[in-house]
């Protein structure tokens, strides 16, 4: 059996990783980094459990029922984000956020265009990002 | 008092069932089954706690300050779907799924007709379906 | 560095608040709000813990990183909406509820307009409102 | 086939239920009990999503392989306690906290006692309730 | 530095396991079956995910400050938990629940007596085992 | 009303906070600590939400209905354990942890050692402490 029409559907997986940051802009003096930054300003870093949630919108495949087998994006997770920024120091062990205050709004953004690269275009990507129990950040291109 | 504009609002109402179900393609042969769905093809079937949430947009009662009343809402859900597929094998026990993949996308596109036919075309529907803690799915017409 | 695009990104904070209310139209006679309200309709009230989802859209400050600082967010949420209802009555100690009912789609709604008084119009505004684990209601102007 | 030894399990469920409450010690003036319950105190009462975890612990049936049936522990908790305190003022609507101030603490107690008398006595009992996301008390007699 | 006393302290680790089950008691005809285990008795099985809770209690090593490395616990999870009952139909396709029915309890046994033989006998060890997010069982020998 | 016998309730609260670390061994080389603590060595630290959760079990004031007034236990936790450890670098920022491996263990025996210094010896003081979601430790002294 088959649905007649074209079935747009959202499927999404977590991911988790855990690292060390500061935020910084290295334009700006330390005076006017901790008046902006706070206690994220910290120089020897801090650190957060980020939750990733990677949802990617497609149509459902007649053969398989599925739009994206999970497993193949879980991998591709693992691969291109999990094994770069998981327990890392995103300011200093990381090519992404050397010039690049690692903000969430920022870690958001850089997430989506990684992925956004190894997903073919017929599918549409959004990234959701807990940088804490009580904050996160959303960013769909 | 009332608001004096007509005022959009999405409401929205969690269920659960537990099911058994396998992934598996009756146009395939045995080994394409399993390379497509791996462990999810165990003829054996394994299981699921599903964890439904049922969106619901429209506009405000003004007598009411319902959108809809939830516990008719709930009721339809607990009717229409928790009877349905509650400790049920999706592949054996429910016609939905005789011929249809229970793939967590065709059993968000199957809840979402069930649920279409039952309100009332003043509501917008969208439903969200989770099949792990980690994975979800979301399907709105 | 900078990303070349304006970026609008969504950022969101969790807040609480717990609070007593009951389901009332004052136009209506007793037997028909216990009719439609039921049990909500409690004249000693009853009460929830709300948890509060406020999400605000707009351009990441290329200096900052951010879209919103979540301190100064965080700030209003505390200073507008948890001062105002948390560990009140609903119907008897608050201005917006003394005549509107306080369903969770009239409180978000509520809530909405008084944090988008507070916001910078270049900023969208979104309201998530749970009133149990398992319902919620959500709101955007 | 069957366990030789006799095997203590820890059965649990959760239920809930939402309610009104104020703090007050009826033996002290107002100004020591707004000094001692702060917010709490407020007269017009506020209110709580309280989450109750009842835990059960006994030896397995050997016939059925439960502890106690679920569903009939369910049952107990519902009529007992879901139908006693849930959309109630317990202050005002409640026997158990007329005279007896409505704390975590109390209210464990009074649900304590109130399932002991429920339970065949070859059965530990022990009561959780969180009173919100971030607060929880305990007691087992 | 190096704490004084020995210092016991708990470490725990979470998994996750699908299945599939039903509950059945071989030695009763359909109609007690029925009676006694309601729509957990469906001959066509129903399922769950299962989440797991490990913990082992034991002194802290002086030189690495850990009671267990979390990492060879989690690899023993998966070896003798998790790639036995993942996905699988625990009543036809392990040997553990041939002959013994698959309550809650009787699997968190299970789990333990495999885990016990497993670890060395200088740690203690208890089971918790979540069938849904409103049930579980907990098991320690 | 009072109940008539001593009644022991434990009752708990939750706090948090965000820090980097390492795990090294200072007596150690740098070959042998990689092959210990893996990822958790990285000399630029990597870092976690830590969840803590304080319980303290103690006799029901028959006066207050508490055990403990919670409010004064955040604040200790406040004073004690937030503002020492929150968005801090624990091997850099911390006397605590200068010459103390930061594992979740040792962590948890120092947020036990300096709480237990701040509260009435009439309580028994128990430390829940998750540094993922889906690991935690506990010690109770």
């Amino acid at each position: 059996m088959q649905f007649k029409n074209i079935l747009k559907v959202k499927v999404a997986r977590h991911a988790h990783f855990n690292a060390a940051h500061r935020l910084h802009n290295s334009n700006w003096g330390d005076e006017k980094n901790k008046a902006v930054f706070g206690k994220c300003n910290n120089p020897n870093y801090h650190g957060h459990n980020y939750k990733l949630i990677v949802e990617v919108t497609g149509e459902i495949d007649q053969e398989t029922g599925y739009v994206i087998d999970l497993g193949i994006l879980s991998q591709i997770i693992k691969t291109e984000i999990e094994n770069r920024f998981d327990h890392k120091n995103l300011n200093l062990d990381t090519e992404e956020f050397k010039n690049l205050n690692p903000t969430a709004e920022n870690i958001a953004v850089v997430i989506y265009n990684i992925l956004r690269s190894k997903l073919d275009y017929k599918y549409e990507l959004n990234i959701k990002l807990y940088e804490t129990e009580r904050n996160f950040v959303e960013y769909g291109g």
